[in-house]
This record gives structure tokens, sequence and C-alpha cells, in this order.
């Protein structure tokens, strides 16, 4: 029971256009990663996706991984998947050739997550998070310390966790309560840690977990706020110095939680240190725990992001192939019951629901990407100043490419039931699962509102608002480019002029925050956020068009049908989305206190 | 487990005030709903609510009613509670004495109604359906018919259903299949229909089904379009002329559907006429089934609506508590880790997540019973203008109360969600059943898109325009009212202005369709459907906004608080959310047709 496909005429697109690979290619490192060479990936990993993982959806969602008192058994099918997951040498794909990875860019490593989202989210957060504790360790760690644990977990061969939240201790990290407590070389560990995905399971040997924990101050006591929190590495097994395995952790699972989507994942609540302390070692210096992770889950949020957008698009595609077969209804001026009846992507309103999908999975693809380009043009970029900017531009667009596809590609989904009707809202079809996963994306790694405050609070203010304008000189380069363009000049007038209100909001409200204002500022921050995620996909659709109508007087067939899309899906994207946002920036510009000044009682 | 209150300070706000009762009970058979009476009913209710239904939840969703091969069986404790709901007499709330009801006026049932969607919305259903198929058999049902159905079903001993869809029928009706063919007084039907929500279960002896069928021409061919269509009883057992049962018809259960809500529910597909045909007596006159089932749909519709209030306001008063109960973060002006957490309701963010909550469900809930009351004065109104001006209003409402709800109180439950975070997500809390609950209400009863061409299409335009000159009239009436609070001016002014907007876009897309342009004119129906619905429940706030500004005056305690909140909610609905009306009219008004000349090949 497989009907995944992967969007590669569009992933083509933007790897060539939107985001490069060319422009990777040449950086150190990247040599390897030739065009044929990725189109082969990218196709096998179309196959993989397709084959193996898509299938196991439903055993995922309706078994699900199961706590058999001392560990948990993941639903059947799964071991095997990863297995071969980890033969066909995936779990390395971007990761360093020293420690065993192919050393392919984040780029493309991005694009083939998108299909593992896609096809199986459940599945794909297990090497996702591994992921992130492959590159925290790489980051941060001794070399004995890389020595000893890369290797096994970019195979895949071990896996890897990250524990950050605790009951007290959700947004607010600066609650944590966990505590470590110095051992020799090593620390023990005391605490409970809730909400760990993969925590638990039976697809590999070992799981290498990254814990953070306050070191107590010099008086022995809990240092307040997030100062003491520290990262250290607490594994399943101990593992002897040969790499071979030791004695089990004080690290038990205490029990699962039960989610509303990605039921086929393992979310474990743990306990650490019953039985005398779970042995950890530290991972980089004291007190830095909290600047690591949030490195770390930097990169985890682009993957966010990414996995809203794998959730729009397959739902997208899936109500698309409904649409052109299921037969309902007539054309609005055809009065005769007995003419045949049309399919319904005939109908405008179900076009509308596919230009609303289209228009957001589309453009949460390309913004995706593009952060995914910067990251690997920033790590391998040796001149310091363009490296400061392209990490600014990265630092602000963080909470967009995170935020904006986790509310727009869950709406994609809403609107991909719609199309179905009756049958996306029952378990036949695999959209309303795509809903209920989708669902976490704007809660995890980073609520909403938490990056609404990081965004209009931090990332435009930083440096006197030099990555805002890192990001409106991007801008201005692609409006340039398609001013000259007849098609485009709309678009190009109407995004200049929201631009510009943004940029006067963003001033406006600047002016109070570093004026005592600051709650004031920030009480509508989340609209913000939003707002300027609407901005910053508008820009990536321009930055579509330009292409389409550059290629549209020499494309013909699919080619042509293809751009003309492309063109059509903006002029949707700027008609009926992006003009939303000016009445947001004017709503913005006034620093309403409606909310702020609400009081509890009066609700 | 029951966490369940009903919200009666604000369902006795709009009893009084906004829909009231008094105006109800003047009228003929309604004068025993007394202001105890009606107190005493809603409190009982909201009882049985709390401590039958809601515990059944978890059953309900988690066991579910299962196919046992011949018939299905409940949910764990369901066949308990209906019982109990019957011997306490609910059944039969709004149902006429003569039958055995109580009599009591639409606006007190939908009121109760409310209650048992918000507990338990799988259980609601039941009694729902059966009570449009008593109103079905009340109107159109000859004497005998009234006589033998009518008791049982008013009392709960029998419950209903309605039997529209087939899997090539959905929103096309006139593509229905299932044929009646007559044998002698009765009709023998063949075919299958799907998504018959209570269509078999173990509560009742017998269900009695109303099956929409095709009567063939004189020729002996089914009729084109749904000029065949005649809606017919068809009971799960024959009934004796003494009431009795007697042999099983030839209805079969052939399987059930799975679905992503209502799990409690029993939704199943149904096969008639496998063994020689089912036995089914015409309801009213021949052909006449679809007017028939309309009428009864409009009912129907407002029950959708209200059960999306339902589950909104259900999950805003969960989400609340919440808030109130967790601490987490600090205000933005304090920088002191360790001083103590704040409850989550102090930021700014998460009160924006509920006044967005408030202002949707209070507002559908007012717009619902507003309606229920509507059909109170119509169905009693003996003055012939005052009466069709009341039709044409309800007429009009009736897109809008089922499709504003199910559109703004889904977004209302991803907003709960949001605020219990990480908790929200699992099925330790109900906020995500009544996500998934509710994301059935914008497709059932006649989809959002076909709301959308019934109200552009049709309502706006049917008589010149007499039904929206009546709803003009009501919304200039609380204009006028609204003018001389000086709380109230800029209201009135933003109001007034959206509601002029409306108008001339009306008209102009008008002009288009009568001018032989009619799918252009459509094209955007859905996008106007919303936006009339954001002027309507505008109007409702304005009108909670009126009372409470007046009694602001003399209140103290928590009476202040509730007018002051009522206050606020209203300006956060109108700076917040009317004032996109205007921005959508604008595009509305250029009658773009992005949608409409998007090619099925360019996707």
């Amino acid at each position: 029971m497989t009907d995944y496909v992967a969007p590669l005429s569009d992933m083509r697109f933007v790897i060539e256009r939107m985001a490069p690979l060319a422009a990777v290619t040449t950086l150190p490192g990247f040599g390897d990663a030739t065009p044929d060479l990725v189109d082969a990936v990218l196709d096998g990993a179309n196959t993989f996706a397709s084959e193996v993982l898509s299938p196991l959806n439903w055993p995922g969602d309706q078994v699900g991984a199961v706590h058999n008192g001392e560990g948990v058994t993941t639903a059947p099918g799964w071991q095997d998947a990863y297995r071969q997951f980890v033969d066909g040498g995936w779990n390395g794909l971007g990761c360093a050739p020293e420690f065993g990875g192919q050393g392919l860019p984040k780029l493309i490593a991005t694009a083939v997550g998108e299909m593992w989202n896609s096809a199986n989210m459940s599945f794909a957060l297990c090497p996702m998070l591994t992921q992130g504790a492959i590159e925290a360790i790489e980051v941060h760690g001794t070399d004995d310390q890389r020595a000893l644990w890369l290797p096994r977990m970019v195979s895949g061969e071990w896996t890897g966790t990250m524990n950050l939240t605790e009951p007290q201790a959700g947004s607010d990290l600066s609650a944590v309560r966990t505590r470590a407590e110095r051992d020799g070389k090593q620390f023990r560990i005391f605490g409970q840690k809730i909400y760990i995905t993969y925590g638990e399971h039976d697809l590999t040997s070992n799981i290498v977990h990254l814990v953070l924990a306050k070191i107590p101050g010099p008086d022995g006591k809990t240092i307040a706020g997030t100062k003491g929190i520290s990262l250290f590495i607490v594994p399943k097994f101990l593992v002897n110095e040969d790499g071979s395995l030791g004695e089990r952790n004080d690290v038990r699972v205490a029990g699962l939680n039960h989610k509303m989507g990605y039921r086929g994942t393992v979310n474990a609540v743990f306990n650490l240190g019953e039985q005398g302390g779970a042995k950890g070692w530290l991972l980089g210096e004291a007190h830095q725990g909290l600047s690591y992770m949030f490195h770390m889950m930097n990169e985890a949020r682009v993957g966010v992001g990414l996995g809203a957008v794998a959730l729009g698009y397959t739902g997208y595609l899936h109500s698309l192939k409904y649409a052109r077969e299921r037969p309902q209804g007539r054309h609005a001026s055809n009065k005769d019951p007995a003419s045949p009846q049309v399919p319904i992507v005939e109908h405008a309103d179900i076009r509308r629901l596919l230009l609303a999908q289209k228009a957001a999975v589309e453009g949460g693809l390309a913004l995706a990407l593009y952060c995914a380009q910067l990251i690997d043009l920033e790590r391998t970029c040796t001149v310091a100043a363009e490296r400061d900017r392209l990490n600014l531009l990265l630092d602000l667009l963080t909470p967009i490419v995170k935020s904006w596809p986790s509310e727009f590609c869950l709406e994609a989904n809403k609107h991909a039931i719609q199309i179905l009707g009756g049958y996306g809202y029952t378990r036949d079809y695999p959209l309303e699962r795509f809903y209920r996963d989708n669902r976490l994306n704007p809660i995890h790694e980073g609520a909403h509102g938490i990056h609404g405050l990081d965004l209009l609070g931090r990332k435009v203010a930083m440096r006197e608002g030099a990555a805002l304008s890192a990001l409106l000189s991007e801008i201005d380069f692609t409006l340039s480019a398609a001013a000259v363009l007849p098609a485009l000049t709309a678009h190009c007038t109407q995004l200049a002029a929201v631009v510009s209100q943004l940029k006067t909001t963003t001033a406006r409200l600047g002016l109070l925050r570093d004026g005592g204002e600051a709650p004031r500022a920030l009480a509508n921050a989340g609209i913000y956020l939003d707002t300027f995620g609407q901005v910053v996909i508008g820009w990536m659709w321009l930055r579509m068009a330009v292409v389409a109508a550059r290629k549209l007087p020499q494309a013909s067939g699919s080619e042509l049908d293809f751009y003309t899309g492309k063109l059509h899906a903006c002029q949707y994207f700027f008609r009926y989305e992006l003009v939303k946002a000016g009445e947001r920036l004017s709503l913005l510009a006034t620093a309403d206190d409606t909310c702020l000044s609400m009081q509890d009682a009066w609700f």
C-alpha cells in the first residue's frame, strides 16, 4: 500500500534555480556533488521513500510503538525498514566523510529529508534527531568524544536524541531541574525528561542521549535561570573504550506519550538517576548547554519547517490526484442534468483550494532549501564579512522557515481534506493523518508565539538591524531582476510597497520596544511573525516567477505548463495572500494593546 | 473522568438579551417556557452532560462502535447512557406535546443541544439525527404515518437517520442511483448509501431510516437530475399496525467508515435490497424528496454550526483553565530568573489566542441561538408578511450559521491546542479530540464551497435581494442603537463601512452573474461566504456590545467583569478580525479570475 510520489520536478527546479546547486558544488568539500550524482540520489531516495517508508504508515499510525515494561517495541516492519535505511547509506548522507558520511551538501540532504518526511514523518524523526546529535558532538565534542560516538551514529548503528523538556520546563527552559553532579571525570545525572522523541526503541543496540542538566553552583545550590545549564552525553548503554557496549546506564523509560499524530514515533518520558545517577559526560564547556542546544535547534528548526512543507506537499499531490479523478457536478453554465459530471478540478473553488496549497508548499519548499543552502554557504565560507552576512540572514530566517510552513502548510492539509470531502475525513485516505501529524509543527522546537518574540524582540533588532538589512538587500536584488519583466511589474510594485511598510512598522515597534514599552511593542509579535513570513514567501514566489518568466518564451509541452503554473500560482499568492499583509501591518503599526490589556477576570 | 462545564452565564446572557426568550414565550404553545423552567432545564442538562455524557468520550473515541457481522455494538457505557437520556425525557425536549414531546421552544432545545454537543459530540449526533427525521415526518407525513412513527421516535424508543449520500453522489445529489419500485401501497428499494450516521446500533429496538431514492419515470427509466428523487420511510424492522415489531427489513450494514474524529459515532455503509428489496413508504409526494430533505437539512445546518460552536466553546474553556493554572515564563519586563513564573494567561500572545477563541465561540453561539429563535418565531407567526420576512432572514443566514463556525471555531480549537503546547497535542487532554471532531463540520451537510455558491449564487439574489435587504435592515437597527453609545462609536463607523462595501460588492457580482458571466461572478464564492460571515458575526458582537455598554454603569463584581469582557472581546473582533473583511471585499469586487482561469495541466 504505497501511493507516495516525490515532487521531483519542482525539487529539481528549486535545486537548479532557486538555491542553485552550482553555487554549492564550488565550495570546499562538495565537489563530488555533481548534477548526475544528485539526480541519482534524488531518484534513489524517491524509490526508497515510496517502496519502503510509505507502506509503514499504516502499522505506524494504527499500532504504533508499544512500551513493553523494560523497553519499547516499534510498529511491525519498522526494524526491517530501519536496517534497510542504514544499509543503503542514507543515514550519513550529509555527514562528514571523516566519520563515514557521504559528505553531500545540506541542500541535498534537506531535499532528501523532504522525501523521508512526506513519505513517513513518524519514521523520519529518528534520523533527523540523530543528525542533530551528530552535529552537536561534531562541533562541541573533544577528539575522543568524536572518535567514540560519531562513526556509529553516522552509520546509523546508534541513534541520538535531544532531551530538553521537563514537566515544569517547556517553553521556559530556565526552569530545568535535572541536575548533574560531578563524579570524577564524569557526572551523575538525576531528573525527569518528557517528550523525548525516539528516547527508547528496538531499532539499534544503543541510543546516545544529549541531556540538558544544571550543574550546581559553587555553593552546591541550583543556579537560577539558564546559566547553570550544561549539555551531557548520556548513553543508554555505557560504551567501553574499544566501542563495545558496557553496562546499562541509569536511564529508564517511565512511559510513552500518546499523541494526536506522529503515532508511529516513540515519544518517551524518562527517569534519570533512579538507581544512583545516570552517567553522563560533559559536552563542550560547562554552563554553555543552552547555547549549544540552540545552535543545534536552529538546524532542527529548518527541519521542522521542512517537515511541515513535506506534509503539506504530499497532501497537495494526493488531493490533486483525487480532484482530477473524482467526477461530481457540472460547470456553473451547464444546466443539463443528463450531461456527464466533470472532474472536480474543473470547479473554481476546488482550484482555489489547490492553488492555496500549491502556493504554500512550493513557496515553503523554496524557502527551506534556500535556508539549507545558506547553511552550506555559511559553513564553508572563508571570507569573514560574507560569512557574517550569511549567518545574519540564516538567523533572521530561522523563525520564519520554522513557523510559516507550520502554520500555512497545516492550512494546506486542511484544504486537501476539504477537496476529498467525506472521504478525506476517513482513514481510507492518508490526508487526515497528514493533518494530525502537521498540527505538531507549530508547537515543537519552539512554539509559534516564542518565535514571534524571538523575531520581533531580538532578531530584527540585533546589531542595529543588520540582519533585516541583509534580507532587504536580497529582496531588492530580486525586485531589480523582476522589474525588467513586464509580466511581473504589478507584483514588483506590490512587493516593494509591502516591504516598505514592513520596514516602517518594524522601525516604529522598535522605537517602542527600546523606549521602555517592550510589552506593548511585543504584544502582537505572533501576528508580526506570520506577516513577516508572508513577505518572505512573497519574495520566494517572485524569485520563482523571475525564472519562469524568463524561461517561458522558449518553453513548450510540459515545461510550458510548469512555468505557466509557477506564474499563475505566484499571481494567486500575491493577489489572494500577500495582499493580506498590508492590512496586518497597518494593525501592527498601531501597536494595538487589546490583547495586552485584556484581564484574566474578563474571560 | 469528567471535566465538562457548560458556559451557563453566557448562554443565559444570550437567551435573555440576544435572542430573548421573552419574545418566544408570548408565542402560541410556548407559554410554559417560563424563565424558571428554562433555568431548571439548563441546569439539569448541564448536570447530565457533565456526569453522564462527558465520561463516555474516552471509550467512544478509543474503542468506538464495532461492526459485529450482523449489527453494530456501540462503545462501553453508551447503551446505559442512552437509556438514561430517554428516561430523563431529554429526547423530546423540543417536540410537539401531541406526540409526547415537551414542547419547549427551539431556542431552548438548541441551547441544550449545545451542551450535548460539547460534552459528547459523537453521542449527540444520535438524537440530532432523530430530531431531523421527526420533523420530516411531522411536516410531510400522513396522519397514519405520524401516529405510527412519531410517539416512539419522540420518546427515543426508536431513532432516526437521514440517507442521502452514495459513492457517486456526494455534493451532487442529482447522481443518486438508489431506486424505488412501486409494489402496491409500498415501494421496494434497491441501492447503496454511505456515511449513514447511527445507521445501525444497539441502542434501540428499531431504527427509522429516511431514504432518498429515485422513482423511475413512466418509461421505467431513471429520470436524470434531481427530479425523480423522492423520500421514503424505511425502517430497520417492519412495524405492525399496533406498533409491535415485525420482520427484519432488507437493509443491511455492509461496513463502518472509520474517521479522524466522531469516533464514538456509528457511521455506516448500507446495502438496501440485496434480498428482494427493502420495503419503504413514500413520505409526502413523489419527486419532492430533495425539497423535503433540504427543509430538514436547513435545520440540520443550524445544528452543524451549533456543533462547531460547541466544540470551539468547550475547547476555549479547557484552554482558559489551563492558561490560568500553568506557570511558565515571566513578564517581558522582568529579567530576574529567580523570580517566580507567572501563569501563562499573563502573556499577551496567550491572551490573543484566548480572545480569538472567545470572539469566535461567543459570536457563534449568539448567531446559532438567534437562528433558533428565528425558527420559533417563523413557525408560530400568523402574519404572512412577517413570516415571509423571518423566512427570508433564516434562509439567508443558513449558509452562514453552518459555515462560519465550522471554519472559525475549528480555528479556535487549533488555538486551544496551541495554548497547551505539547500537552494539548497528547490524548491526555481532550483538545486534540475536539480538533479532530470539528474538522468534519466544514464538510458535512453541504461542503463549504457549496454553501458559498448557495449564498452568492442564489440567496443574496432571490426575490431581487429581499433576504439581503431584510438582513441589512436588522443590522441598521443595531447600528442605530449603538450609535448613541459613545463607547461604540468607532465600531459603528467600522461596521457601517464594511456593510456598505458588502452591498456594493454584492451588487457588482450580481450584475456579472446575471449578465452571462456566472462562472466568473461565482469563482470566489467561498471567500464571499467567509467574508459575509465575518460581517454577520461583527453584527452579533455589536449587538452584544450594546447590551454590555448599557449594563456597565450599574454593574459590579462578576457582572462588571462579564460585561467588560464582552466589550473587550468585541473590540478584539472588530480590530483584529472584522478589519480583514475590507481587504477581502476589495478582492471580491475585482471578480478576480485567477482560480477560474487556472488550468489542470498547470498544477
